[in-house]
C-alpha cells in the first residue's frame, strides 16, 4: 500500500513558526477595532442553587457601565449544549457550578468589564450540592438535570460470565485519574461583529467554528447563512476550545446584536479556569480473567466519569472511553460500563484523547497488575494478546489493515533494550521502567459518523499559486503546514506555491470538529479529492500546449513534462494558459468516513474505521528521600500509517509526552467547594522543559489504505500512554500498584513509607 | 424558449435598499481600522513633460508627515495598464497629464495626507502637450507613447466602393461626441492592509477586484495567492471603478506594504475628477449609400477618439464602438476603422457602454438625417433596414435566436402614437420627437472571450438556509437582488433563503470584471450550473426520506412534494437531513460565453454571443427664447430576453436613461491646458430630477436560449440610445441637424438664429 511521494515525508518548517516565535502573530487579545466594547461574565459563586436575582444598581453609575444582559435578553432559544440539550446559554432559574454564567456585562474597557463583572450582585438560594462521582450515582433527589446520568455507552460481547469461570486467574484493581486542565496559552476569546445585513460575524479562538456558527444560530435565531466565523490565530486549545467557545461567542454577539457595536471579550485566567471544561475525572474498576499462560479471557469493566455541571463533550469521552477499554488486545469475551454523572463541578468536555488517556490508564495498569501476578514480562503478557491484522478488537471490529501494534511495542522495547535495561537501585534513588500500549479510534467513530466528513476549496491562481481553505483549524498542531504539504504532493508542485487560507465558515464545507486527531485524514482525503477533479483538467491543458496524449503528461515538483521528449512547461505557465482558455480553476473536495459495520446496542462492531497505535515505554528515577518522580527518558513508538511531516510529528508526539507527564505528576488540580483554587501556574504546575525528560520519538509505518497517502492520526494519541507508562515505571520502581495519578511526592513517600 | 418561472419575474425589492437609503450602510469613507494611515497622490500639475526631480523638504517637518514613496520604492514592475502595458503605477520619468501621480503621501490623518500632498515640489520640465484628436493623429514628433495611437479595431466586409456606385443616394456627415464623467457619489477610495504571512489585502470601493488582484501581485511581486481583495459596498461605479482602483488600491498596497500599517486613500472630488478615466471623446465620419426606397447598401465609417494620456480601456470602446457603428440595421458592404489616440488630456476608459452611446450617436443621428434626405419617416427607415431573425449583423453575424430590435421599435412607436404624434409649434416653444434605435452585444465579445467566464459558490446550510458567492460585484445596479433571485428559481426556495455575500477573490474563481451588463448572464448561468450540481443530490436525498423515485420529488417555493402523496418536507428538515447523511453542502458553478466564429483581422462574424437591443423615442419642448431643452418623456422599450426582477429592470433603465439626458444636454465637462475646470457639481451639471422628465419603461422579452431564463444584459443598453433619441428630437423640432452634444442653451440660441 506504500505509494511514492515526492512532498510527503519531507521534514517541513511550520508555515506559523516564524510569526508565533517573534510574536508578530495577533491573537484575539492584541487585536482592537473601531467601536469596540469589552464584555466579561458575570457568574455564579455558588456551585449549586436558585437564581433569585441579578443586581446591577452598583455599577450602573460606573462611567465606563455600558449593559448588561441576562438570559431574558435571548431573542432564541436559550440554549448551547453541545450534544445534549441540558445547558441554557446564560443561567435562567438554577445554577449548577462555581462559574455557571448569569449575564454578560459590557464595559468601554477590559478591565472594567473585568472589574465591574464582580461587582454585580448576584442573589442565589444556595443547594446542598454534589461533587464526587459516588455522591451523584447514588442520589435519589434534588438531581442536577432531570437525571444525574449525564450518559452512558457499553460493549457487551461474548460471554463474560463463562469465561470467567474459566478463566485460571481473575484479578481487579481500581483506578483513578483527575481533573485536567487544558491550560492554552491563550485563554479563551473572541470578537463579535454585526454585519450591516444583521448576521453576526465571529473572530475567535476557537477549536470548531461550525459548532460555534450553530450555536449563534440557535440562540439569536439567526439563519445560518448570516453568521459567518472565522478563525484567528489560535494559541492552544487541546480540546478546550472545541465546546466553550459556542458559550462565549454566542454571548459576545448577542450583547453585539443588541449594542450594534464590536464586542469583545477575552477571559483572564481566573475566569477561564473556573468557567470552562477540563478532562473529565475516572473512576475505573477492572475485572479481568486470564488463561494461566496470560490469554485474557474475560473483562468486565467499569468506568466512571464525572460530568461536572454540563454534559458538553462526555458522551463523546464516554463512548471512546468504552470502546478502548482495554487497549489493543484481542478479547473475546468483554463487558464494559462508561458512565458520566452530573456534578457541580466545571462541566468536563473535550480533551486531547477524550476519555483515552484514562481508559488507557486503567487497561495498562491493569496490564501490569495481571504481568505482576503471572509473574510475567509486561511485554510478553501484551504480546501474547496483542492485536494484529485479521485479529479482531475488543469490539469485535475485524482487523484488514494498518495494525502497527505490535511494531510499536517491538520497536519501542529495542530503542531501550528492554531486555537488558538498567535497574541500578540505590537506597535513595530508584529505577523504574514502565511500559504502555495503546490504541486509538481515528475520527468521530460510529457514534459521530453522521458528521463525519470534511471539505477544502482549492484555488489555482494563474500565476501558478495556489490558495487552499479548509474546514478544520490550526491550533498549534502544525496543521497548516500539513495542509501546504499534502495539497503540494496531491498536485505535484513545490509546497512553496501554497498559501494556507484562514479558516472561515463562509469559505468551505461544514468539516465538522476539529478534534480525534482528525486533520490528516479528513483534510488530507478532500484534498486528494479535490486535485482528482484538477488534475485532469490540468493535464487536458497541458496536453493542448505541449500537443501530446493527456497520458504523456507528468506533473513533479511545479514542472510539467511529457514522456515523449524534454520539453518542459512551467507550472506558473500552464496555470496561465488554464485561465486564458477559460476553464474554471477554482474546485471543492469532501472526504467522509466510509460508513461503519456497528452495533449501537451492543457497542460492537466497527467503532472506528482505523485505529492509530503506539507504545511508549518510560524510564523514572524516584528520589525516595523527597518523594520526586523523575521522567529520566520516554520512547515513544507511534504506528502513524505514514508520516506526512516527521518534523511536525515528532513535536506533536513531543508535545503530547510532555503534557501525559503533566497529568501524571504535576499537575495537581484541586476544588475546594465547587471553586478552583489551582487557578495560576504558581499552584497548577505544567511541566517545565526540566520536567520532561528526554523524548525518543520512533516512527512505525503501517499505511492505511483509506487514510491519505496510507496516513492515520497522530494528536491525541501522544498523549494517551503516557500517564500510563509512568505510572507503571513507579509500580515496578517501588514494587507497589500505583492506583492514582498525579503521583505526588507524598503519595510516594506514603509508599516507601518514610 | 420561455420558461416557466416562480421567482424570476417577481418585483423584488431590493437587499440593499434599507441600507443605502438610510445611511447604514458604510462606506469606505466611514471605515476606521486600528493603526490605519491615511494616503494621498502627488501628482503633476503639467500636461506633459519630463520629472526632474520630487523635493519633499517642505513637508518632512510636519508632525503629521509619515512617509513619501514614489517609483523608485516599487519592489516588482511598475507597471498598471490593464490592457496594454504603457501605464506606469507612478510616473518617474515622463508626465503625460495633469493629474499623472508621481508619488503617494502618507500621514496621520486624511486632512493631512491631502494637504501635505500639494505642498510636495514636483519639478518638470514641460514639453508642447497634445490635447486633441487631430493633432494627435498628425503629430510626426514629440509622440506621447511609441505611437499617438493607443489602439484601433475596423470591419471590413463586402465592397462597399463598388456598392457606393450602385446607390442613389450617397450620404455623408460628421458628429462629435464630448468627455462624461462618472460622478459617481462615492469617489475613488480603499483601504488596504499587509497579512501576517506578507500578502495584501484590499477592502475597496472597487468593481473589479481580480483586476486588482492582479495589479498588486504585478507591482509588488506577490504571488496571487497572497493577495485577497474584497468590494465594499460601492456608492456607484458606471465603469469608472474598472480602471481606476488598481491604481490606487496598488499605491495604498506599496505604502502598506512598506509601512507594516493599514492604508486608507479616500479621493476628494477634486482629485478624483482630475485624475480618473472618462468616457471618451468621439469625432466620427459618417458616409453610407442607400437606394430609392431607402434601404442600406454601402457605408463607409470612421470613428476617432480621444484615448487621454494611457490607454487603459480603449482598446474595449474602440472594438465595440466599430462593431457597432451601424446600429443593428443589415447591410453588406461596409468599412469601418476605429482609432483611439493618445493625447495629455486625462484617461479615457471604462462608462457605462463601452464606445457604444458614442457610436449610437453617430449611426442614429445618420439615420435621421438619411430619412430627411429622402423625406422618409424615420421609422419607417428603420424597418426597411431593421435586423430580424436570419439575418446578419454588420459584422455578419448570423442572427438565429432573440432578435427583439423591431418589437421595440414597434412597441415604442405604438406607446408614443408616433404617427399621431403631437407636433404643436408656437413661437417661443417647439416641440420635436427622436428616434433611437440600438443593439448592443452582450458581454466581452470575441476580443475579450478568454476572460469571459464567471462563477459562483453556493452553500447549503443544515437549517436550509443558503450562502451565495458570486465572482462580480454590486455597484448599485441591483445585482445583489438579482443573484438572490436566481438562486431561489434555481434551487426551487424562496428569496429569502438566501444571503448573498460580498465579493472577494478568495471566496469564488476569477470571474472576469463587473462590466459589459454581464452579471445577470455570467452569474445566472453559473448559479443554474452550479443548481445542477445540487438538486441531484436534494432530489436524492428527498427521495431517501420520501422513500419515492427520485424523479418524483418536486422542489418548488422551499417546499419538496413527491407526485405520488400529499407528504410535505419542508426544505430545512431536507437540509438538515442532508447535513447528517454526510454529503457535501456546497457547490461551485462556473460558466463561459459560447466560443465565437469571429474573423479579428477583418471584424467580421460573431462579435458577441447575443445582443440587447432598444427603442428610445424622445419628446424634447425647446424653449427659443432662453434656448433651453427640455425632455419632456422618453419611452424606452428594451428587449431583455427576460426580466428577472422588472422592478430593477426598470430603475436601470431610468438610471441609464437619466445619466443619457445628463450628456446629451447638461454635463459641460470642460478642460483647459490639461486641467479640468469643471471640477464640481456647480459648474458640471448632473441632470436632477426636474431634468429628466417622464421616463416610460417598455419590456421587451425575446428569450435568449444561452441566457438564464432568457435574459440578457440591460445596464448599459439603457444609456446607449438616449443620447441620439434627443438630438433627432431636437433636430426634428428646429429642423437643422443637430451634430453634437452636449446641446447647451448657446448651441440652441445660434440654431433659432437669435
Amino acid at each position: 500500500m506504500s505509494q511514492s511521494t515526492q512532498i510527503i515525508g519531507q521534514r517541513l518548517k511550520r508555515l506559523d513558526a516564524r510569526g508565533k516565535t517573534t510574536g508578530e502573530t495577533k491573537f484575539i487579545t492584541d487585536i482592537k477595532v473601531e467601536n469596540m466594547l469589552h464584555a466579561a461574565p458575570v457568574y455564579s459563586k455558588v456551585a449549586y442553587g436558585k437564581l433569585l436575582g441579578i443586581n446591577t444598581d452598583v455599577v450602573e453609575n460606573d462611567p465606563d457601565f455600558v449593559a448588561f444582559f441576562s438570559a431574558k435578553d435571548i431573542p432564541g432559544e436559550n440554549q448551547v449544549g453541545v450534544i445534549l440539550e441540558d445547558q441554557p446559554l446564560i443561567a435562567e432559574n438554577i445554577v449548577r457550578y462555581v462559574g455557571d454564567s448569569v449575564g454578560i456585562l459590557v464595559a468601554n474597557t477590559a478591565e472594567a468589564a473585568q472589574r465591574l463583572s464582580k461587582l454585580v450582585s448576584v442573589k442565589i438560594e444556595a443547594f446542598t450540592p454534589i461533587f464526587s462521582i459516588d455522591e451523584s450515582r447514588d442520589a435519589k433527589e434534588n438531581l442536577i438535570h432531570d437525571t444525574n446520568l449525564a450518559c452512558q455507552h457499553q460493549v457487551k460481547r461474548g460471554d463474560p460470565e463463562k469465561a470467567f469461570a474459566e478463566a485460571v486467574h481473575v484479578i481487579e484493581a481500581r483506578f483513578e485519574t483527575p481533573f485536567q486542565e487544558h491550560y492554552y496559552l491563550e485563554p479563551q476569546g473572541c470578537i463579535a461583529f454585526v454585519t450591516p445585513a444583521g448576521g453576526i460575524e465571529i473572530l475567535g479562538s476557537i477549536q470548531c467554528p461550525f459548532y460555534v456558527q450553530k450555536a449563534v444560530a440557535k440562540a439569536l435565531d439567526i439563519p445560518f447563512s448570516k453568521i459567518r466565523v472565522e478563525q484567528a490565530p489560535t494559541g492552544g486549545a487541546f480540546g478546550g476550545k472545541e465546546d466553550i467557545p459556542s458559550e462565549t461567542c454566542t454571548r459576545a454577539a448577542l450583547a453585539a446584536l443588541i449594542l450594534n457595536r464590536p464586542i469583545k471579550m477575552v477571559y483572564n485566567r481566573i475566569t477561564d479556569i473556573q468557567l470552562t471544561s477540563k478532562r473529565h475525572p475516572f473512576q475505573m474498576h477492572y475485572k479481568v480473567g486470564v488463561s494461566k499462560t496470560g490469554k485474557l479471557l474475560a473483562a468486565k469493566i467499569k468506568l466512571e466519569e464525572n460530568a461536572g455541571a454540563y454534559a458538553t463533550l462526555s458522551s463523546v469521552v464516554s463512548y471512546r472511553s468504552a470502546m478502548q477499554a482495554l487497549g489493543p488486545y484481542v478479547i473475546d469475551n468483554i463487558s464494559v460500563e462508561s458512565n458520566s454523572y452530573y456534578t457541580n463541578l466545571p462541566p468536563t468536555g473535550a480533551f486531547r484523547g477524550f476519555g483515552s488517556p484514562q481508559a488507557a490508564f486503567g487497561h495498562e495498569r491493569m496490564m501490569d497488575v495481571i504481568a505482576t501476578e503471572l509473574d510475567m514480562d509486561p511485554i510478553e503478557l501484551r504480546l501474547i494478546n496483542i492485536v494484529k491484522l485479521d485479529t479482531h478488537t475488543l469490539t469485535g471490529h475485524h482487523l484488514k489493515s494498518s495494525v502497527g501494534a505490535e511494531e510499536t511495542l517491538k520497536t519501542a522495547a529495542d530503542a531501550c533494550d528492554w531486555n537488558h535495561r538498567e535497574m541500578s537501585q540505590d537506597e535513595r534513588w530508584k529505577t523504574g521502567y514502565g511500559v504502555s500500549l495503546i490504541h486509538y479510534g481515528n475520527c468521530l467513530g460510529a457514534a459521530g459518523w453522521f458528521m463525519d466528513g470534511s471539505g477544502v476549496k482549492i484555488k489555482l491562481h494563474r500565476d501558478g499559486s495556489i490558495s487552499v481553505a479548509f474546514g478544520l483549524i490550526e491550533m498549534g498542531q502544525g496543521a497548516l503546514t500539513v495542509v501546504q504539504q499534502m495539497t503540494a504532493e496531491a498536485l505535484g508542485v513545490e509546497p512553496g506555491r501554497i498559501t494556507v487560507l484562514p479558516t472561515d465558515t463562509d469559505q468551505v464545507p461544514d468539516s465538522g470538529p476539529s478534534v480525534a486527531s482528525r486533520n490528516v485524514v479528513m483534510t488530507g482525503n478532500a484534498i486528494r479529492n479535490a486535485a482528482a477533479k484538477l488534475l485532469p483538467v490540468l493535464k487536458e491543458a497541458a496536453a493542448e500546449l505541449m500537443q501530446c496524449d493527456l497520458n504523456e503528461i507528468v506533473l513533479e515538483q511545479g514542472k510539467i513534462s511529457n514522456i515523449r521528449n524534454s520539453e518542459m512547461l512551467s507550472f506558473s505557465e500552464l496555470s496561465n494558459y488554464l485561465y486564458l482558455s477559460n476553464r474554471p480553476m477554482d474546485v471543492l473536495g469532501w472526504w467522509h468516513v466510509p460508513e461503519l459495520d456497528y452495533d449501537a446496542e451492543n457497542g460492537t462492531g466497527e467503532a472506528y474505521f482505523t485505529y492509530s497505535y503506539a507504545t511508549q515505554i518510560a524510564r523514572v528515577k524516584i528520589d525516595t528521600y523527597t518523594g520526586r518522580v523523575m521522567v529520566d527518558k520516554i520512547w515513544a513508538s507511534h504506528d502513524v500509517g505514514k508520516a506526512i511531516n516527521p518534523a511536525g510529528l515528532e513535536a506533536q508526539i513531543e508535545g503530547g509526552t510532555a503534557q501525559g507527564i503533566g497529568w501524571a505528576l504535576t499537575e495537581n488540580f484541586k476544588v475546594v467547594e465547587g471553586e478552583v483554587v489551582t487557578d495560576n501556574l504558581t499552584t497548577y504546575l505544567l511541566p517545565t522543559a526540566l520536567d520532561v525528560g528526554e523524548i525518543e520519538s520512533i516512527l512505525v509505518e503501517d499505511p492505511e489504505p483509506e487514510g491519505p497517502w496510507g496516513a492515520k492520526g497522530i494528536g491525541e494519541p501522544a498523549i494517551i500512554p503516557t500517564a500510563a507508562a509512568i505510572a507503571n515505571a513507579v509500580s515496578n520502581a517501588l514494587g507497589q500498584s500505583v492506583a492514582q495519578i498525579p503521583i505526588i511526592p507524598e503519595h510516594i513517600l506514603e509508599m516507601v513509607g518514610d
